[in-house]
């Protein structure tokens, strides 16, 4: 039996721990073929390069491993992996493991859950991962016992289409993770702040910062999962109306 | 009694025809307050800045209104707009107008919906308008009588919690524009291509380009609405869980 064929992304970049620590787990399963941005482009979201031209480039240190950097976004980085490198749609697309959580409304300001949301967009089964801890060293054993269950089962099971997976990971000892919970989305959201300075000019410039905060009382969400170190997996759509109001609105007169 | 307050964003920067359309439509609705990218920001979704600081700069040439360019993306003008300037939220928020459309699955790459959409995560009632054609020098005549309409009725009447309007407008002349109708997003994606080039020093370049393909027959959507001169509203929400399979999903043993 041939292969699977498994596209391998991040916003953390090619260098990123977290990347190499989802290309060892994930290895067993397929061939990799990596397409990673060539700097870090957290808070990317589903930011997509018009305006400049993109350049790949084509790393020897990866390994049995085809890998390319590029100069563009995650959402690039899929693209070109699969339009310009695969030239065909891989069996399975992978992003992260991103260092520092992807709950809730983060899924939008997230690179990497951006570049699973385009891998759905395609019609590939995608799944993004994600580790509670921004430490540039985060301690990814535990999580890759994760992105080695979900990858089994997502290759051994259908999943729907134009559907990803976000999968969130604890940020605690593999031997305290407790296990991987089906959940939604929690209602939370940045309570945005600025630090501003001066520059060397006495010119004012800004440091985006904040709190995320959890608005949600449910136990049935991802951020209650990391807080009891279960990990979470929300399947995630793209299709953002509104349909539960839309009933009512198409009665406007405008 | 007090006039409402209007933060004013887009994605094509701050000297766009169509921001300048969309201030001279809703200046008669309230105080302005402009806080726009100081460069073209399209494609560049709901991306925030994280490692780089933001600047701002008053601008002198808005006549009666406060307008301020901003070195970050448009989401990064919502923050800044309300954590910074106002230093409270706006009664409303309006983006645009987008010049090109910004349907279906394009809410994700926008820039201009993305404002809109970090405007519905704080809890202020915004709009995103776009025009259905990319040209600099698009005529907006038709787009000022839809922004008039869709500003009045919602200042008018409350809008749900945590929800933006995308409204789209056909490409025709403003006395063919046949009304607004409340829609779906259709079911379309991009069929990506990338333009390989080769540089002065011989080495391959990629430029992204593509075509919008829409994959949807019915006639409740908002591509449909354009294709009959129709301008179209989708109320959007942001949680983008996929609560139609949670359920089942929540049988699988992980």
């Amino acid at each position: 039996m041939k292969k699977p064929v498994i596209l391998v992304t991040n916003d953390d970049g090619i260098t990123a721990k977290g990347i190499l620590a989802l290309i060892e787990a994930a290895s067993e399963f397929g061939t990799l073929v990596i397409v990673a941005p060539d700097k870090p482009q957290s808070g990317m979201g589903h930011a997509i390069t018009v305006n400049h031209p993109l350049r790949i480039e084509k790393l020897e240190n990866f390994g049995k491993h085809k890998a390319y950097s590029c100069t563009g976004t995650p959402v690039d980085c899929v693209k070109l992996g699969i339009y310009e490198i695969l030239k065909a749609k891989p069996d399975l697309l992978i992003s992260g493991i991103n260092h520092g959580n992807n709950t809730s409304t983060n899924v939008l300001y997230s690179g990497t859950m951006s570049a699973a949301v385009e891998g759905a967009i395609e019609g590939i089964p995608s799944i993004g991962f994600s580790l509670d801890d921004h430490d540039f060293d985060a301690d990814f054993e535990g999580s890759k016992l994760v992105v080695k269950k979900v990858i089994d089962y997502v290759l051994k099971n259908s999943m729907e289409i134009n559907i990803c997976y976000n999968v969130n990971i604890p940020n605690c000892k593999a031997k305290e993770l407790k296990g991987i919970k089906i959940v939604r989305a929690a209602k939370a959201a940045w309570q945005d702040r600025f630090d501003k300075r001066k520059d060397q000019f006495g010119r004012d410039y800004y440091w985006l910062t904040g709190k995320f905060e959890n608005l949600d009382d449910g136990t049935d969400t991802d951020l209650h999962c990391l807080s009891k170190k279960y990990a979470s997996l929300v399947p995630i759509q793209f299709d953002m109306t509104a349909y539960h109001i839309l009933k009512e609105l198409k009665n406007i007169k405008l």
